[in-house]
């Protein structure tokens, strides 16, 4: 499916089966709406699958791995062979990430994207080895980030007809809070101060170099802000343009897709630009630490459930949902209603 | 365990061991405190039971039932009956907090501290035929108080003496927002107005009884602020009286207790103004839909991981952040350190 058919498709939510799931949250024998965002986000789920049962029983993980060029302007505390690393250990499934999935149930998919070396993450989805230094050019020319955004497509598709109900996204990429908040900061219209932190742990000496890079990369390319495919391309990561991917993907064959943090949270802006509907089907997680996370989420319409000042990326965020829609999918299908237990419904207030 | 042996029983967190699991967190593969609230909720279990390994695997949820004389004001939907027909329903294991803890594991302890009728519940602990209406007098004496206090001390010792390693604490009892709100009234100095909410969905006339029905109280006990004792029993409830007891029962046993939402989120007060250090042995889990409910975390000095809306009780929002603990406490036990995989450990930055 190209990015193009994937627009065409995402299509608006079921109004009718989610107002049908609405009246059975109501029936069941507890006060109106005292669930909260699990009523509602159980609610979506059923307008994005169309389908009055949840199951979101089979989940994957997404893991977009890719290197990028900014990374020699000395904007990370650690150097690019670390993408590599952590790559193989999704494939291994020690990372972090991994140790939650296994723990609730979440199948875990590396995908390289564009890594500067070849790992034993599959290749086969793979762009090019590393995006160019943006301080000096374009990241990427704007079919490479095309491809990139389709290889999140690409997977949305083959994990749909694997059968999996529900995707996480995550990512793995030296550097890529620096092009998460150049993307950001064009996309928001905000100063790339407010949008820029301090990652996986700069000094403030390294966080003054990556605010004058991303300065500097906005400045030189001149990304058209009106244009989400043209910012990606020229300050953004293919581990960006893959997760947008997935959640194009995701939209337009009627699967949820979990937002994790600041990172997976730009993505999602940038798929929500392509594609204002694309955000129905997307929920969000976690509130990263990182400072401009808040931002994102605002801006996409979000509210998340757990506020708990991660900022780990790989998708931790995300899985560490996954429980509490578990259960809220238990809930919505086997509670017992008032009629059950003879008690009289509670009445809906103005 | 009485109260007053309780109360001296309860003594700081282990500041060494926690030392010790923070190294561990800061060497694991990862940015360091990049898993934010995780990795300080399980460094805090590691403070309380004085244990460098996290055992958190054996849960069990408290349900203190119990019913509230207050009822007779007309601030409430439903009739006291439901009380009893949702603590039979704690035995049978089919309320909605019930559903969750079969979802994540967790133990249900239905306890009959104070309900109008005799159920299928535990009566062994039962202090009384429901509390007296706080409109026309004190809703308990002073010593059936500190029995409810005691019959949680008690089933905290029961626990531990089972092999549990986590408590959660839940309630069933119509009209206790009414009890809450009016204890956190007093204990926070705060306009009832500001402390009282529609609880399980009241009408705004249903609203204005119940704040009338509150001041009324407050104004003919004039329970001591100084005293919380005083104050739970003059316009408090036996469920709130008995969670109390599971906090200082679980801190005099070293046992992390979940608070859930804003009855138990009281209840967490009178606790620490009990035996202040109490607090350190307690868990946030969510800000309820209550109105006051944040102002009672502030009090405690608390914040929670799940901003969910939820406001159903019966510990449910508490159980929700369950499986949030045992993926920090799996990460905490079994993640790859730098060394394992050969990459330089994450500089702390001043």
């Amino acid at each position: 499916m190209t990015l193009e058919e994937a627009r065409k498709k995402i299509k608006p939510l079921d109004e009718e089966k989610m107002e049908t799931a609405r009246k059975r949250w109501d029936s069941i024998a507890k006060p109106l709406h005292s669930l909260g965002k699990m009523e509602d986000l159980i609610t979506q789920i059923v307008g994005i699958t169309g389908e009055v049962k949840v199951d979101i029983g089979k989940k994957a993980l997404v893991a977009m791995c890719a290197d990028n060029g900014v990374v020699e302007e000395g904007v990370t505390q650690t150097g690019q062979e670390v993408t590599g690393i952590v790559a193989d250990n999704f494939v291994k499934e020690t990372t972090t990430a991994c140790v939650m999935c296994h723990q609730c149930g979440v199948a875990v998919k590396p995908v390289d994207v564009g890594m500067v070396k070849d790992t034993t993450a599959r290749t086969d989805l793979k762009v090019m080895y590393g995006t160019r230094n943006m301080t000096k050019g374009p990241a990427m020319t704007r079919e490479e980030a095309v491809k990139g955004i389709e290889a999140g497509i690409a997977m949305a598709e083959e994990l749909k007809a694997q059968g999996y109900r529900l995707l996480a996204t995550g990512e793995m990429g030296i550097g890529n809070t620096t092009t998460s908040s150049a993307v950001a900061s064009v996309l928001l219209d905000q100063p790339v101060e407010t949008m820029t932190g301090r990652g996986a742990g700069l000094s403030s000496d390294g966080l003054t170099r990556k605010i004058n890079a991303i300065k500097k990369a906005i400045a030189l390319n001149e990304p058209d802000p009106s244009d989400p495919i043209d910012v990606l391309a020229k300050v953004g990561g293919l581990d960006i343009a893959g997760m947008a991917g997935v959640y194009l993907g995701g939209a337009a064959l009627q699967i949820p897709v979990l937002i994790d943090g600041f990172i997976s949270g730009v993505a999602a802006l940038v798929a929500a630009g392509i594609c204002p509907q694309a955000k129905d089907y997307m929920i969000a997680s976690h509130v990263s630490k990182e400072p401009a996370a808040h931002l994102v989420l605002e801006k996409l319409g979000k509210e998340a459930v757990l506020h708990a000042d991660m900022c780990l990326g790989e998708g931790t965020g995300a899985i560490a949902l996954c429980p509490f829609l578990d259960m809220g999918a238990t809930l919505y299908n086997t509670l017992s209603t008032f009629d059950d237990i003879h008690v009289d419904q509670y009445e809906e207030l103005k």
